[in-house]
């Protein structure tokens, strides 16, 4: 059994790591880390946890945990997970954060966009990126992993193939994402009150989220060139659940049946990503509390424009599911292993 | 390997159905039939199996899955089931009907509420009510289950312990009970629209819904005499979930410590039933996607009158887990085996 | 031109005053004071606003106020007005006070439910309940209006006909009440989080809400006994209405024709008070953002029980627009200048 | 007093024209057409109409609607416009169609989107295009309009003052548009049933909705070019609003500040266009239940990409507010007459 500690675990995404881990056959969790609740029972924090987990939650010590935990998940706000890992930590257990901190390869940019220093510049050069499909490879050597951001995820594995095979113009690039409500995190304030968002949509943080340079960084690594793109986040009346409309210019006309070729090589060995066949989109509903991402496509093609439209649970392979992929990965374990849960629509 | 047929496999309770039983290790489906969707896949009806169920909807054919099932569910439309079920195919098969055929245990009482005549009555003398925890000896034993109604879970398992005790008034229950939409079924109609039910409440069949019969029907037998109650039903705009508040007049003033005690003891073996301390209420998002049943208690002292507050899933322990832990129990599986899904409450 | 200065603006009732005051053809505002927002512009705080209204908050100076409004709204939480009504506040000008402070004529009761000492006892004799349908003759010439609490006003008045004629037993009532979230206010907390009451139902202060002594102390007033009773209310996803379910037994058997004649007779000149013929039950949303109270009735016959659904938008005639129409007919206009709106369903 | 006829007045549009005109204070209603409720009390059908307005529905004869009405008001679907509109009709009454019968020029292009023969070409070359700010002049001495539809209404104006700059490169124009349910009308289907579209965000119509050349046969007018554009509709779990989220490509670099001005002054007379200070972007609440249109602004300074985002309410700027906006132009009234509801947001 591999033993886990989550620090952070009455977020949203801890909670939905919790509730991943306990229904996996192969972990046992050690530590369930919390601030806000030291010293609370679990399930007074989540009833929905009643009679099935007793543990109370504990004050965050990774040195502590790292003696008796072969993986410790980090599910914190950015900045506060530096001073938790060292050389010596991640020589005793696998570190796989949630957070920002290590997922952004120039400490500058990194320093730009989330208006902090970043203080362990030579443990991020150890940090891999844990795109589980695109970067498999050097999750399954890992000590630490950078858990993908959820726009991230689904803006990446949608345009991925794209970019791979140089199909499109890098700067053309737009992506109009949709998110539910728990993307904003279990803080209160004004803007996630019930009535303040239910019954409206609206963008925010547009060509200026957090999210853009990490997709723009990754995407460049990908097509081999620099990528800018314009990325535009929107705010939907539901719990779960991104929807990323990408657009995206293509060098030369092609039908929509090839690139549904490509991206059906792309990802043919990856069980967590459903391509659609042309004249079928992907709704969020489809993928709700699982770990997959659907991806369908449509073409202008009188623009010669292509638009894919990519669609995740934010919390599940936009956070905690893709997290366990990433333990199962690096512990040589089947990758589905624990998040073989199927799509509850309702 | 429990090898099972489901009729009617595309309605939501159908379809909660499939999704259960595929994550259930000791069964395998062999027939998923459907009258809407007839030779479709499955999974364009249900995009969310993609990649997970690749079989495609046959015709009923009771009599032919029986000789290849072990069991079979039907989940169909009130009527509908007459002809499907006969004492050959109970000897082959074990049968589990989630609709509304075989639970009124009076033919009179059945055709007054459904306005259709019963045609086997004879039939309906060997079927068992298949409230798990108040009936599982007879279920033990039993080829054909009448699989309760969902506001009718709800409502008798937190109004039982009181009534088998005798410490409430027999005529004076209430029980004001709020449903989530998706127990209207899947059929479309005005009353569904999204924009008809979105931002409203509303009560409906009030004291005239078919599960008030039910209601009475097994609370009588419960305290021994007769019971009749006024039932209210509400229709709330969410998708899944019942919270059934139940009011009640205590024959003799008792403390609510004593109360919760009584539950406590009366549900003592039954891991599904959550009963909530003094102080805490249920919330239906604490079950959601589960098979748990939460229950909790307030007392106003002054009218001594007991108030209590049930909640579960509509589509899994009303309908779909509870057919799933009926077969458990037939079968002498563990009863929670293939249900035990910590809620996903987001 | 009636002058009117809101106070405690920026809340949600505070709002849909500003909104309805706006549209009132004989009423000016003067004054929007808020603490929250001092010296903000109001259509910062809410840009539904934005170029209709140009004013920014000040702070709350009622002295001054008074000097210049013939009418002042108080919209704050409970135990702030004591401090900003006084005698000489009361002789320069009319106050219509939204919050608790001057309902329950008892101050014991008030202190006992509030948990803090009610100041003005003197002045709160001098204060008339504001439930314009019941108290017309009395709020006509007041100087002081207790505004009704949402859930108050719609038990209360779905009630009335049958305690003033008697006809059922002061102690068989229940009132089990659904609202709408904005009935929680517009202070952020976890329980107003969208994605923690966004598809779920839960019932709350069981027998304990602020609410119940009020309406039993109105209650009993047309009962002319003492009414003691259980009120039990729950959140529902969605951001106005109350629906209140009551439930009373008869004090002898009473076709559900004869109730409705004596309900329609009862408010046979009130125009917001729509009675629903018989077979018909009121939902939410056909008196969303309006002033209009729906009711409707079902008998259980076999328990010579009614049940009384009610339906208002709590922000409208639970709160500013019964305040509005308290003011109409304090300055002796017609009583639905100014509330005239059609309720706007979707 | 303008007498007005509805043809089509028990749909979602036609409820909103009723409800707009029974509180415009220079119009009479004479007339409520409903097929599918013929006979029927117009507050049976909408129950908020209770106690308001007393008509029952007749069936359509727009020539003797033509006798006695001052406009008529078509609210059909597509196709069957066609028969109810003549030069004799004309010439007696003024028609505002809400449909789509009249709004692209081209019969060809009308036949290719809407699969259907255009039958009256000849009447087609007097329609006039209502979208109000743009198009004001021609409206003025029309006597028929079409009136444009929703998603075109929000997107045309969100863009015209870059295009009748020559601001932007007419092939680069995506526009990302975000609807409420309502939008697709009162007919039932699964595609709006209530738990079909729930907690689930989906594009659907990509490249391929029929307002798309209705947007580009606008925006074409107003470049002096030909535009061709992507264009993208997703459905919202909400009731009203459209979210136009627009992309276009800067011919030169212009600074966020100089687009703000150039709308404000584009802009500078109508009253509905609310052009948001750079900083602020508009949400669909805000404009709720209103005739208002709020844009705002972001600038991708690295692509030279500029982001305009527009809402408004697809039932009434988008329907039935523009409708009667027509009205007023026509009629010689203030165009704000009875549309100055201040939005109703929660």
């Amino acid at each position: 059994m591999i033993k886990a500690g989550i620090i952070g675990s009455t977020g949203y995404a801890g909670e939905e790591l919790v509730r991943l881990l306990m229904g996996h056959p192969e972990v046992e969790i050690q530590y369930l880390s919390s601030k806000s609740y030291l010293g609370t029972s679990y399930s007074d924090v989540y009833p929905q946890f009643n009679s099935i987990l007793s543990e109370s939650c504990v004050s965050m010590n990774v040195k502590q945990m790292a003696q008796s935990c072969d993986v410790i998940f980090l599910a914190l706000p950015h900045g506060l997970s530096f001073n938790q890992i060292s050389d010596s930590i991640l020589e005793k257990t696998v570190t796989i954060d949630l957070g920002a901190d290590f997922r952004l390869k120039d400490t500058k940019v990194y320093e730009k966009w989330y208006g902090i220093q970043h203080t362990k510049a030579d443990i991020l050069k150890k940090a891999v990126y844990g795109l589980c499909e695109l970067n498999r490879k050097n999750i399954e050597g890992s000590r630490l992993i950078a858990n993908p951001g959820c726009y991230t995820t689904c803006s990446i594995l949608s345009l991925a193939p794209l970019l791979a095979e140089g199909m499109v113009q890098p700067r053309s690039i737009i992506i109009d994402a949709k998110s539910g409500i728990s993307g904003a995190g279990r803080s209160v304030s004004l803007a996630v009150h019930y009535t303040e968002c239910n019954e409206s949509v609206k963008a925010y943080k547009v060509a200026a989220h957090r999210h853009m340079p990490e997709i723009e960084q990754e995407l460049s690594i990908i097509a081999g060139e620099e990528v800018l793109l314009t990325f535009t986040p929107h705010l939907i009346p539901m719990n779960r659940g991104i929807l990323a409309t990408c657009y995206a210019s293509l060098k030369r006309s092609s039908p929509l049946e090839e690139i549904y070729e490509l991206y059906r090589e792309f990802y043919r060995d990856d069980y967590f990503i459903r391509i659609l066949k042309p004249g079928n989109l992907p709704e969020t509903r489809f993928v709700k509390a699982s770990n997959f991402v659907d991806i369908g496509f449509a073409l202008d093609e009188r623009l010669n424009r292509i638009i894919v439209v990519g669609a995740l649970d934010n919390l599940i392979k936009g956070a905690a599911g893709q997290a366990v992929q990433n333990m199962n990965i690096i512990f040589g374990l089947p990758e589905e292993e624990g998040l073989t849960a199927i799509p509850a629509v309702l």
